[in-house]
């Protein structure tokens, strides 16, 4: 039996069999005039482009980026690069067992503790038209839900990102109401699960938590719109006292905080404006330790397009 | 019996009997720690200032500003001003047959006329789930959209101001749609009627269309988000298409335009744009007929301040 | 006699013949040190690059972009494209009785037709003054404003653009002052023909309507200050009364309305402040429909520069 | 003996005794040429006018805005509001026992208890040169920074706020670097204690925490720049490492994050990024609860000043 | 004979004569319903508050704002300021021989002087368009152009300031051309002297240099096209080579450099950068010298509004 | 012996033998897996790509960017480009007197002179203070001020830019200073030389005059604040007044003016007003200049970047 190659130890000459994820994928024509397939093939190591000559019937629409794939093939060198003549392609399915994670960047708790987490916070909220909107909207959605990143790119644009983004703020703001103790925990824990629930219509995202795209209505409305849309229904269908729906309403419409953001408003009431600090400073604090991670002591990193271009600065003295 | 009196006909030491409106109402203390009431009172002819001496029980509570008040008093000079000394007072009763005209502006057609207009228009939509939408919507307000302004101030904060910019919107519309007739008359009709009607919920508004202040769901949403919001409800009320809901909601989202001005995303297709140009030059076109009106031929108006603080010419050729 | 071959309809080795449009033009030198053309053909089914190896004398100067030309050659396929080997080439000659609209693209109205629809609503001005400078300055131009587009890139960027969007905004005026009854037409009608009109002298186009670049004058001072300078010597020569000459200079000058946009002064009077809103209406349906040709219904369309890069959504209900 | 009378239990025609601030003192000319002081005086219950008719020698330097004084007169009224014509004035002594808090707002720990927050994560700082640097700036200034005020008005410019808001600051960094693990604590609690130190610099402040003016070098540098050079200075007097040194610097140049504020540089590691957090949201936290403290359930706020005008709201369910 | 007092000499009770400007003038009603008139007076030493209590006919026209008068009257003190109470009033004739520096701030040269400067410059330029048009501008302003500022407010406000800021910004362009040669003189010096040149027809000023309002023209188009305008027409009429006219008009467009300050395009050459240069530090050091004459060694000035409102420090060194 | 040949000259098939600049320098990897080094050279004539097949120990150390090197080749032919295949190679040393100016672009006049002119204008300060700040910070690079640059790109980004860029604006201060006789010549003098000084901290630059990168420092800080540090150390070490430091600071603070271009404060006194004029105008006259020696009588330069993208433009008639 073959080897299960990773794409940074491959080299010319060898006959290689693994699993890959589709990067990119297209059908080009030959200058014999045949159809092909030209992809990009990526694991935890690297990448490598791939031509399949023979295509058969269905592969076209099965063979789409994102998706996981078990591949035979042989390596050679082509222009002072490697690339892989795909002999034997089939989609991976259960019983082949492969790790999401050796393929795309997943968030560093499982989405079940993660999802506890914000289970447990729910458990806090002590009043009743709160926990009611709030468990109406996430019973929904339990299944997508574990899956989701927080983003197409930038700040937790992982597998389960948004249960990352949304647990970390939890705690966050657990500890920061024990400072500024006059905020209502109902209000503020309630505020953080919703403010980005709706990002779960706003985009597609794969179960690899790949956004391919925004959906009409996400283009068309936005996450923020269409979280208070999803409020105000949820607190019709359980009875909510209208003032309270208004609350968590106006705390997903202003967590943005600019208008040129996508707020229209500003918080109005603290607990709205704790949000918007948790919201910012954990996007912030992710961007910024991804980018040490790739930077050495004494260096700046790339500049972070999430981060206005900055450079991050990785001290020599820590 | 004594003559009714305009108040730019009033002199000093005369006695006078008339209509009026409350513009400002305090109560105040005198030197001698009594307390009295200090009254402007306005018609369509100036303003005055008045004394009411003899506070009665409820006084207070009834002879609040926007309230019609029958008068009778004394008129003396004080300060190189006139001034009125308030002998009986009582808020006016249907009997007395006050013409509401002659008290606040109001829009130059009847609200019944208006409101037909929009009746009309809301009949030659051909969209099934467009005219249950706005019919949904329209058929809550019977009442209030009669007299309703369409701001609080500048432009259209007239009584039936929101009927008045609605209506002739709906005929620019049309018009516009004779040159541009690729667009869809049932979007671009429904989304003109629909596109400030929550205005109702974003202030609060006497009779005589005056309005007092915003609403505390107005000021924590504003009537762009307010409208989404019975949108979405109307939509699942009479059963729409999905699709059509959303973009009723983009258009009624996207007509401020600029996200400094409420509007998070900007129009996506053209009956959301000319929606757009639509409501702003109907309301700009209103601003300057109105500060010509005051202004002499050859001659600058005053600064407005809806218009930027532009100060409008009225030409000597024309 | 050989076929005239459009290019979508090429296949590697044919002989074709054919008129096509000089989209680029390059002289480069070969590894043999030899000189020779290197052209992008295009015509109103795409575009294929062809070379001309034996370059004659005046070559390098007849065929330039923008060129029509009658062209024989062979195609062959280099690296997965087509490529065209010219063996004859020739500019068109009237004999030919090529049609334009096969090689750019053209307003959707002979350029007769929308002079006519000027020449009407010039009719219609009754002010003597505003009619003899529009009549003069439009009497200078009798040629080039037939072909003349109103832009280099984005919305009527097409030969005869000019009169489309001219006279389109000409009868949305007529329209909308039916609603809006106070604007003077005299002085609205003169506004629009002369809003763009020193166009002709900002940019350099040819006769197919294509914009090679700005003029010096056009660089240095742009079309509403050269639109200020044609209309004062045009007011001086034809002794019109100042105020009707500078009325008009206010309309040129204000109808960007931004001063980023190149209008230092916003509008003062309704005339010009209706002529910006039907410019940029006009602009922006035009933008859009053609956005929306080349998209599907249910989809967005490609992110639109002019329309800052907005995609544009063709609904499925219509 | 008299009682010690608050302002808002005044009665005309009283004779008072009692200790004030005053608010404002002008020296005035009477009608009959005559100099007299005209004073607003303040207590915790409100404010009067009051009028010294006898000067002496060395009143008008005396009695300056600011100042504690023991007072004696009579209470009259005049144009409806209540006067004091002071018949005894002297600036308090020690022995007179005044507690300030009756007079001017404080924060609500003692200096004291706060001074020790400070040196408490003064403690934990590991890092010497941090420690070195924080200690050697705390120590130029043991005195002052006990009553100084963090700002001239809006957030923390209470009595002793500059200790209250950095001691705030610290318990929340604290806190958050349990979330955010990765922060280096020397760093973020040294940056904490340092980024509005030269506040001291910046502003005059009076023993009771109210500011009079900006110092020259702080309005031709600013706290940011001032407090740049003294971590420099001391930096070098300590001996530091070179690289802290400039962290710490770069920490108090970024705080504010925008240029418009300040701040030429944007945070380019994480503890920075993380201090102007904690910064702008200590602010806010105390600048909402305080407009909260003075509004009814289920009301507005004034707009306030310093959050961009908004008005706060606070909820009738909480 | 009675002495010509100035006004802070002014005592209660005391007769004076003197000559005054009149600041403000209005017509008020007694509260015997008699007419009078109320003034500011002014001379270099203050203002005071005159009344004129018996009006004859025409006064209302003869005694306006920014006239010279002679006036007698009676000094007396209301509310703790002195009042004058006019006996006799009269406009000042050439026979006074008043001298305007003491009524109105003039620049520090005479007109005369500084014309003769301009015509120096004129005198050096070599280009024979260049020249002629400038000749010809200034020839039609021969009067005007002793007296008029340079603004109504802000920078060079004063009689003659119109002159002061030209030649002034000769002398610096003349020197900086020493240093960048390769700029030419002809241009930069015919430049300057038309840059603000349509400041005469933007602005009404009275001979005493005061503006009383902009023109029609000035409102509605503004200098900067005003003087496209004029230079257009004299380079018609002398004949000028077009590339000359158009870059001195590129010159005038571009010299307030940002769309928002009414140049809708940058300086494309070097010398209409130069001139804006010359034209904003003019103008900056005009404004900087003025505030630190009224301010101490060691303090700073009040906010000056023309250098967004900045104050200024007077060092204590220098 | 081999012809020393300019790039310019090559051609396909000869040997060549001379000097370069080393513009970029790559390491990669043939086909046969063997690494090669992969340069572009370039010299006043223009550029090459070069292979260099054999590396030796230490070629990847020595041959980096921005060095000078001595080098023999063959030049060849590929895919329409020449190409030079390197057989010998070695770094520049003293004895082959090389003159810098062949291969980068450098100011105008010698070092030596430029720097004369700053000690001449610092012999005129007779400000004690301002004259021993300068000097102790003078004195600390009296090398490397000889060859820096006065930026990375943009304007005076030659060998010696920073001497060429202070000692024209010495000069240019010098004169405008006989105009505006008001301003302090040691302030103005003192405040030019130290204005952009901390460049020489801010970036990294080679003896060529190129700058590599920023430092550390660079990024973190910029030249504003590390200036304002350097005067800060200075002032302490001299001794100077402590106004006299503050003022100096605040003119590095203010000479960019704007904050988003560095300056948190704008100059508050006429001396740190005209430096930024002076820095401003002087960058500006230096990118214009350059413009448009590369432009032909009547046409436009390209777009040039640090001119906001302006195309200059070169008069047909000077």
């Amino acid at each position: 039996m073959l080897e299960l190659k990773k794409i940074n130890k491959f080299e010319a000459g060898e006959r290689i069999d693994g699993f890959y994820l589709i990067k990119t994928a297209e059908v080009k024509t030959s200058s014999t005039n045949k159809r092909y397939m030209d992809f990009t093939l990526g694991d935890s190591t690297g990448e490598i482009n791939a031509k399949l000559w023979e295509m058969n019937e269905g592969y076209e629409e099965d063979f789409v980026p994102n998706s996981l794939i078990k591949v035979r093939g042989v390596v050679s060198a082509w222009q002072g690069s490697l690339q892989l003549k795909i002999e034997k392609i089939r989609l991976t399915v259960k019983a082949d067992e492969v790790d999401i994670k050796d393929f795309v960047p997943v968030a560093p708790y499982t989405a079940e503790d993660m999802y506890q987490v914000i289970l447990d916070y729910l458990g806090r909220i002590k009043n009743k038209d709160i926990k009611n909107i709030v468990n109406e909207i996430l019973s929904n959605e339990l299944e997508r839900i574990m899956y989701f990143p927080a983003a197409k790119k930038n700040h937790h644009a992982v597998r389960s990102g948004l249960l990352y983004h949304t647990s970390t703020m939890l705690k966050a703001g657990d500890k920061l109401s024990e400072i500024y103790t006059f905020l209502n925990k109902d209000l503020l824990f309630g505020g953080i699960i919703l403010h980005d629930m709706a990002k779960l219509y706003e985009m597609d995202s794969s179960e690899l938590g790949i956004v391919s795209d925004y959906t009409i209505e996400g283009h068309l409305l936005g996450h923020i719109i269409q979280g208070i849309k999803i409020i105000e229904t949820a607190g019709e269908k359980v009875g909510a006292d209208k003032e309270i729906t208004m609350l968590l309403e106006h705390m997903v419409l202003t967590h943005h905080y600019e208008p040129e953001y996508g707020s229209p408003k500003k918080p109005m009431f603290p607990e709205a404006e704790m949000l918007h600090y948790l919201d910012n400073m954990d996007a912030k604090m992710y961007d910024m330790k991804k980018a040490l991670e790739d930077t050495e002591d004494g260096e700046f990193s790339e500049g972070i397009w999430s981060l206005d271009k900055r450079r991050i600065y990785k001290a020599r003295n820590f």
